[in-house]
């Protein structure tokens, strides 16, 4: 295989690193999937051979994340953004108008409640705008309508960096309404409570691999309430009914994020994941509070994301000459979101703990220079 | 490169067979994209290594098709199936109800009719169903709507076989409404009259390779047209106006298609496949109605499609012989789509006249051995 070994480490908040033997089998694959003569992006998704892959896929992500049997695993299209319409379409009918609350926690949440408000009366139960998303607003505090058709949370904002360590518990809030959940960059590294959730979602390209491909768990109950203007492709009823395959699915991207379910399950499974992304970002927070100033992490501790990390340099006329040595030092994408400046370090499962060694190796190192 | 070679020939109608140079490509640069450190699943899409990849495939795809200038070239995601909802919801508006009239010569076009209806006046301007699909109605008998939002045709039907050689000439019938062309399974097999164009649409999953990638081409004029309850991340305004990166693209599909792109490029363009899909299907086609009646095609010669090539055995208690005889001598996926019966080669621009000459081959001795 013609590869540069060791490979630089990847810090990208998404289409982001997968991990090495993941690539080095779907590069062997590519021709020849086990012998059939087909490699997997040219099987019909109809065939014994896709399906056998489709089908592991969902069990291996079923057995990972303790999926109940009544959850629904939908395999979809459209990213995030898509699913921030497709959400609505799905929940809040059957009749347009219905009501959804959308806790604003940063970048994603102000999306997802903009496209709603297409679909339904959708507001902000709450906000941290202005407190400059530094922290949660305390679930204590959210403005839960009656009867809402959902109640919809990220439970990790990818650009500002926080992060739910759980899911929130809507009943012991006296909230009836269902939860939807983007967990699209924290999906895989910590355990679900189920029977907090009604919706979970995921775009595949964070915390999984490949983009194109949004991962869906949809509660039995929830299936059958689609607007009418829902496109067939993107009705849950319609998708779960054909198995993830009524429109012709994502197949390669299936095929690989099936390969980062089996990585994941051999290393072993979502508990090491949630060990690993305890004691990688422990490290790099650990420094950036440590560090005396000249590197800052804004967001409050109990808010912090373990997978998406933002910091700022004390001397931001610095920030390119840290990119430009960190790149020579084999420490890619660490370029903040342009709508938040400073850097980001995106620590997902894929990333080893050498990588985040090397990062603050490398951070320490620029701040003695340039110190 | 771990590969039996040659490769056994594979007839699947979709996702389909890909160049062999294009996924020994894909193989050689899977954990190192021209030495950048990042395989190309794992490239921000936002990064100057993927915008040049992207970049190279549109330049290359425009170059091929000859798209003229006030044609956006869009990659989206969803299918063909997806882009049934897609298309009216950008197209009949600015108000719901508005008039499409959708010329129904096969599965697709019936499915893009039914969809239609949800959005939309839809009607179906002329069908073939009642002459069991073997023939194109003639456009002079096509009932078009005065001010119909848009005329749909399907260009290539994938499962009955039929195909238009080239797009209807609306104005010539005295039409003023846009065509809207369904192009998934034959486009880059031919040129494209733009004159005659609105919207083109493909799945990528056919005479392209990757599925999760669809290829839109919107004039400029038909932008701005959306329904109000068209999904962010599915109005062609906004994708156009973010260069197809509103949210994530399917990043690797988009990789593969641009290998595709250049591949078709280097055999000597869509000129060259015209040419070759001519020769293979002829050479199919001529078996089939020169063998004396052991198997044949059903459509009509005017109609007939050279990408997908329904058959049948005369004795239909043989399929499964013939399919498992197929099989051992290295011809996969024949089998019929299921609402059609017997078989179906299909002929994408990445099959070799080799492989329909081995196809015809083993069809002349299994009617020998079974005549």
């Amino acid at each position: 295989m013609p590869t540069a070994n060791p490979r630089p480490f990847n810090f990208s908040a998404g289409p982001a690193t997968l991990p090495e033997p993941v690539l080095r089998q779907a590069a062997e694959e590519m021709l020849d999937w086990h012998g059939c003569g087909m490699g997997v992006m040219e099987m019909s998704h109809r065939g014994k051979e896709f399906i056998s892959i489709h089908e592991q896929a969902v069990a291996t992500l079923r057995e990972l994340l303790a999926v109940p049997s009544n959850f629904h695993v939908l395999f979809m299209q459209g990213g995030g953004l898509g699913e921030n319409a497709i959400v609505p379409m799905n929940l809040a009918g059957p009749q347009p108008g219905g009501l959804v609350d959308v806790v604003v926690t940063g970048s994603w949440s102000k999306k997802s409640l903009a496209e709603a408000q297409r679909y339904a009366d959708a507001r902000a139960a709450a906000s941290n705008d202005a407190d400059g998303r530094s922290a949660i607003p305390a679930p204590g505090t959210w403005q839960l309508r009656e009867g809402a058709a959902y109640v919809h949370v990220c439970s990790n904002e990818t650009i500002d960096g926080l992060e739910m360590a759980e899911l929130p518990d809507l009943a012991a809030l006296g909230c009836r309404s269902p939860l939807v959940a983007d967990c699209s960059s924290h999906i895989l590294s910590r355990t679900i409570d189920w029977s907090r959730a009604g919706v979970v979602f995921a775009g595949a390209q964070k915390n999984i691999g490949p983009a194109g491909l949004t991962l869906v768990f949809v509660r039995d109950d929830l299936l059958g309430r689609a607007l009418p203007i829902c496109p067939s492709a993107f009705d849950y009823s319609v998708v779960a009914a054909h198995g993830s395959m009524f429109n012709t699915p994502p197949t390669y991207a299936i095929y690989v994020a099936g390969l980062v379910f089996e990585w994941v399950k051999a290393q072993g499974g979502v508990a090491e994941m949630d060990r690993r992304a305890a004691e990688k970002s422990a490290l790099l927070y650990n420094y950036l509070d440590d560090c005396g100033g000249f590197y800052r992490n804004r967001v409050a501790l109990t808010a912090r994301s373990r997978m998406n990390v933002p910091f700022f340099l004390h001397n931001e006329s610095l920030n390119d000459a840290f990119l430009a040595g960190a790149r020579e030092a084999g420490l890619l994408q660490l370029k903040g979101h342009k709508s938040v400046g400073g850097m980001r370090a995106s620590l997902y499962n894929a990333m080893p703990l050498a990588g985040v060694q090397a990062l603050v190796g490398y951070m320490k190192d620029f701040a003695r220079r340039h110190g």
